[in-house]
């Protein structure tokens, strides 16, 4: 068995409550921020994508699917493309607003789409090989990727309770 | 590399976010649920402990640490020992107060080592093996795992949510 196996199944869960949760919701809901330091469940959507996407293009050595896929065109959002969500401001979150549910159940599905193609691909003495020398102790690959895995499945929880806050259950 | 290595640092990852939340408030705080279908700090550490704990004793085959070891004294709840935590109405979680915050970390501690000891032990020809035939599809002992670990991040992420709503912060 690959050892990324089971991150490719615990990321097809945070992908399943982000679709059913937001499938319990209008995008007026889910583009609602229930206090200024909780997110929408839509900036909570995008902003896992999008993680997903710059960080394990990163690791894949390819360009990430924002712009070379054209989502930055198709969200059209009020914010550049090299934007640092997870410093989002109150106000910087508040312009994570979609209008075209599919639009981000697409992009998250291209996101996770890309990290299972590479955790299908990437061989065990590939991860222990450091990528990133600007934090202590430097960040191996095997690191990156269950950062990436834990903040989308801890994301996905965020989103249930962003949807309880906003529609009472 | 074990196919169960990116999961037992996945937990650690939730572990430290549960941690790092409860850290920066006080038992008062923690036990605080902002609103009835919000749970507390305290529950939600308490319940993933729980879950990890009576998830992997049955895995395991041994007796969960909740009562073989006495937790369920230590923490002298007003709750059976049976009480199933995920169905928890707003009144029964509310009962879930702890006044010792180490009480807490220490029962935490404890579910997590006993889920990395399973983790690195089981072999991969078990991981396949049909656990619950109760469910469709059938439950794996893969699966169970990915959910045990899936469920522990996304309750680490809404540990968060719950102390900005608490502490504003």
């Amino acid at each position: 068995m690959r050892s990324t196996q089971l991150s490719m199944d615990t990321l097809d869960r945070a992908q399943e409550r982000f679709i059913d949760t937001l499938n319990q919701m209008d995008m007026t809901q889910a583009n609602t921020m229930p206090k200024p330091i909780i997110k929408s469940v839509t900036w909570l959507i995008w902003h896992t994508a999008r993680m997903l996407d710059l960080q394990i293009s990163e690791l894949n050595g390819s360009a990430p699917l924002w712009t070379s896929e054209g989502w930055n065109d198709k969200f059209s959002l009020d914010l550049p493309d090299d934007t640092q969500d997870y410093k989002h401001t109150p106000e910087e979150a508040a312009k994570v607003v979609v209008s075209d549910k599919q639009l981000l159940v697409n992009y998250l599905d291209a996101a996770v789409k890309l990290t299972k193609t590479y955790l299908g691909q990437v061989e065990d003495d590939e991860l222990e090989e450091i990528i990133d020398e600007s934090w202590t102790p430097a960040v191996t690959r095997q690191a990156r990727i269950v950062s990436s895995i834990d903040d989308a499945a801890m994301h996905s929880g965020q989103a249930v309770y962003t949807r309880r806050l906003v529609i009472g259950k």
